[in-house]
């Protein structure tokens, strides 16, 4: 808190939090924001259920530790365009890859269902500093070629969409479903 | 556990749940399950998140109490037939009307939301152990009728669906929605 100005100059530079350390989810939820209050879609992340396991008392304060349940579906849910869409944020520090251990198979089974049942899912994928929309059809296939464990920085960047921050909303990522969902502008 | 041939005899005939106390968000979870497994929908119970307030101990055991946030949507999301679903479960114990009130502020702005974007809300209701889906558009058209601070029963049967007990599932309020946004079938 030593130079306030400063800091609160930072908060106006969209382009510097991934370099700050926010994280993908924070920067997710403030584009949400932005789509609810600007009428573009209703799109909200699900609360994590919680077992509690553990409390232990400090300085008379009992802080409470439990279990995150895992999770059998995606992370975020929400309406655009009368459309359902149901995704995932990842992040990875790997910086070739992306390992396909970081989807749990009851997501997969998730992400096959939402499709079939005419839903749109995909994953927000960080990587090496730098956000990928990969859609839940290529997920699958990849999964489903037994020799590949994970995804090549190669094939994310051929087959996935590349998603710059900006200003308003900071991840823009339903331009991306816009464009190959309902055909409007030319990637 | 005295009569357990009993117990589960009675337990396989649907018709006596709502008799035996078995509340009605039982009944939609059981019905979601049904929907889910046998690949007709995907819906479920939003996770309610929690603020842990206080903590006692019984037996050693500690006790956690939390607090319930606020919901500011609705209960229930899914897809069905590439639609976006989006419904609550209300129970009053009033015999002869259901009060508005029962529905909070924001969630009638996120039952607008949801219609205004395309997708499908509503209630399901139980009163007087009966079960009738209201449909959102009509719960704003009572609620933006400034006088009317509680739908009357006469208007529930005359604007929900009453939706008979059946065995699979449980509660089968997708027909009613097949039928009202699908037009297969008719009422």
């Amino acid at each position: 808190m030593l130079y306030p100005n400063k800091i609160k100059k930072d908060n106006e530079n969209p382009i510097s939090y991934a370099n700050r350390g926010m994280d993908l989810e924070y920067l997710i939820n403030e584009s949400n924001k932005y789509y609810l209050t600007n009428d573009i879609a209703i799109i909200y992340k699900k609360p994590t259920p919680v077992t509690i396991t553990k409390v232990e008392y400090k300085n008379k304060v009992p802080k409470v530790t439990g279990l995150l349940e895992q999770k059998s579906t995606l992370d975020y849910v929400g309406l655009f365009k009368g459309k359902y869409i149901d995704f995932d944020a990842k992040v990875t520090h790997n910086k070739t890859a992306f390992p396909l251990s970081n989807i749990h198979p009851h997501q997969f089974k998730h992400i096959e269902n939402v499709i079939k049942h005419g839903g749109i899912s995909f994953i927000l994928l960080e990587i090496n500093k730098e956000i990928f929309l990969i859609q839940g059809e290529k997920l699958l296939e990849f999964k489903n070629n037994n020799s590949r464990k994970s995804i090549p920085i190669e094939d994310i960047k051929k087959y996935g969409y590349k998603i710059d921050y900006s200003i308003n909303p900071i991840i823009n990522y339903l331009e991306v479903i816009k464009k190959i969902y309902f055909k409007e502008g030319v990637l």
